[in-house]
């Protein structure tokens, strides 16, 4: 898998990319990634990419011309399956998209920044519009490294055990009961005896129950997702 | 604004906070943040911070003693409002939540890494949990950047341009209107005319009609929420 990056600021979301599971995955030669100054497809010399917005509004605005050279020039190089735009005012991101996603094999992320990006961009270039959340950010940038984390360790091979992945939240549509680990006891409080007892029908058992508790308590909505 | 980001990877999550408007917080002295290395407070000299989980199952847990040791060295230096664990299995973080939070004086961010962390440190040290989206990473870093970025822009004085951070998108329950920059034409396509005319009672009209549209089309449960 190919990930492109379009950013006004590489340098901020470098450091995501250098280390742990995503840089693991690079090594590994199971993903690429690149990512494009912006700045190096500005309108004139001094590196203009925005302006302000017409009609009269506080904030800048990323221009068209930049995004749509920087765009294009990929396009030439290679087949895109999605140029995805980061945005919270989007569709928002959840484990069922980084799955679908996680299947492609080239995909362009875009990261808004300032006010936003002129819509004709949206209208024109942009394939998928994808939100991590309702809140907002400074820049899309964050947004891009939280969306690439999430698709790149689902690509077979990247996560050292595979099951891993399988037994996380959302995967089955239920929060991930608790987890313990030594000592068993720690200033008086003690890991759950069922867990101690190598009874692992048991213990199956117990996780499911733990797992549909905590789902019912703290996000009731996925359970009533599932029932549909 | 103090944060405390208690981290296996500090490396990590680095540079998002070296650039742009964090950085630019930072400088101002409008915000502190703490980076620590929770092998500094691991269990032996090897650095141990994880085990396996009691019950036989896949990955690692995060182990409670060096997450205890270093919240409570932090707590004997100075008061708390939060401390919050970062993990898909929480409430989700909203605009709301980022405004609240922005107000606070000191607040400790715990990510959690590899399968999650010893149950016993969220009923005993965690005052919050928070997810940022239905979606598993492969560490609680980004998510704490994501939650770090989304109230430090929030704090005054940070964005340069006051009114820019309540034109976003969610402070008014509605997902912000289309933005144009120049050039008004580009091959073929045009900013509307309405943002060129210089009415600007009409722009407003213009905006808040695009606003209230793309949310029922986009959103429709933001129009729903707010009717409540």
């Amino acid at each position: 898998m190919r990930i492109d990056i379009i950013t006004v600021s590489p340098d901020l979301i470098k450091s995501p990319f250098e280390h742990s599971i995503i840089k693991r995955a690079i090594d590994k030669e199971l993903v690429e990634i690149h990512f494009h100054n912006l700045r190096d497809y500005a309108v004139n010399k001094y590196g203009k990419i925005d302006d302000s917005p017409y009609g009269g509004e506080s904030g800048m605005v990323m221009m068209i011309e930049p995004i749509d050279k920087c765009i294009s020039k990929l396009k030439l190089e290679r087949n895109y399956d999605e140029v995805i735009y980061m945005t919270p005012d989007a569709e928002m991101l959840n484990q069922q998209m980084a799955n679908t996603l996680s299947l492609k094999e080239n995909i362009i992320i875009l990261c808004g920044h300032y006010k936003g990006i002129d819509h004709r961009v949206r209208d024109l270039l942009v394939t998928k519009e994808i939100s991590i959340g309702d809140y907002v950010l400074s820049g899309g940038e964050l947004a891009a490294a939280v969306l690439s984390d999430s698709i790149i360790r689902l690509i077979p091979g990247v996560l050292g055990d595979e099951t891993s992945a399988l037994s996380d939240s959302f995967q089955d549509g239920l929060l991930a009961p608790p987890v313990y680990t030594r000592p068993s006891e720690y200033n008086g409080l003690k890991v759950p005896a069922i867990l101690l007892s190598g009874n692992f029908p048991k213990i199956e058992e117990w996780r499911t129950e733990k797992a549909i508790e905590r789902t019912k308590n703290i996000r009731p909505d996925l359970l009533k997702k599932s029932e549909k």
